[in-house]
């Protein structure tokens, strides 16, 4: 998936900081989402130091990787619901509203994350999304989070902190 | 607070790499809780990366805060419910059995944020803990936490990854 553009490739610039997606965030997580039939599917490695307890991975970093793609996700979903490519235009820009997770087992660091969700609703501007965390196709927590369209006032251009 | 010792200070050595609130992870986010009366809180200022829209701060973030913030506060309440001190016997240790969070309005970047939690519930080897993320006295995230104490078999020394 490597060569392929991420949901989050077609995401403005200026909406490409976020710590846990954007390209353009040096110091982030860079978390990138692909459609894998109705599924989407992001594979993330942990760093060494993304530790919880030693030995496995943080929860805070699993509740991080569950909130960004489940909104990639989202972005992506809103677009196909409407028949159009993400290369055609501008994707819709998400933001959470809720996020739960379920932590089933403790993952092991030192290996590879598949998180992979599901569109549960598309309604408005809302849409639902559910996602499972695995290691080697054992489920270690499951996710879902309520993924609303970014108000426009939150547009970076109307920033006045 | 910072001459006080945090709750997350009591923890022993090998259990003090988190992530989150690790007091020896080089990289992490060194979240620190003390009692305020019956609540227990926590301040943190996120660094100018911690962005997720422009100008605001990442929900990943403040999920991780709260998960770690209510980690330490079931581990401290479990102590007190007993009658016991923190520095009178090693606190018993928690993990995440699920994590929710509603973000009901940006938090601001370049700002402190405080995180104030309240015991819910105290059953056995399970500690309920709600959590408020602030910005100036203005809630922008609520969260809940269901805290279990960690399983024997987690403990670092029986890793065998």
């Amino acid at each position: 998936m490597v060569n392929q553009k991420s949901f989050q490739d077609y995401y403005p610039d200026e909406l490409s900081h976020c710590y846990g997606c954007g390209r353009l965030n040096e110091h982030g997580l860079k978390i990138r989402s692909y459609w894998d039939g109705q599924d989407a599917v992001a594979v993330i490695e942990p760093k060494s130091y993304h530790i919880g307890i030693p030995g496995y991975v943080y929860g805070g970093l699993i509740a991080s990787v569950i909130d960004c793609h489940c909104i990639g996700t989202a972005s992506a979903a809103a677009l196909r619901a409407e028949g159009r490519a993400m290369d055609e235009t501008l994707p819709f820009r998400f933001v959470t509203a809720s996020l739960h997770v379920d932590y089933l087992r403790p993952a092991p660091i030192r290996a590879i994350l598949e998180v992979r969700a599901k569109v549960k609703e598309i309604k408005g501007r809302k849409v639902i999304v559910a996602a499972t965390v695995s290691v080697k196709d054992e489920i270690c927590a499951r996710g879902e989070v309520v993924a609303v369209q970014m108000p426009d006032k939150m547009m970076p251009a109307s920033e006045t902190a």
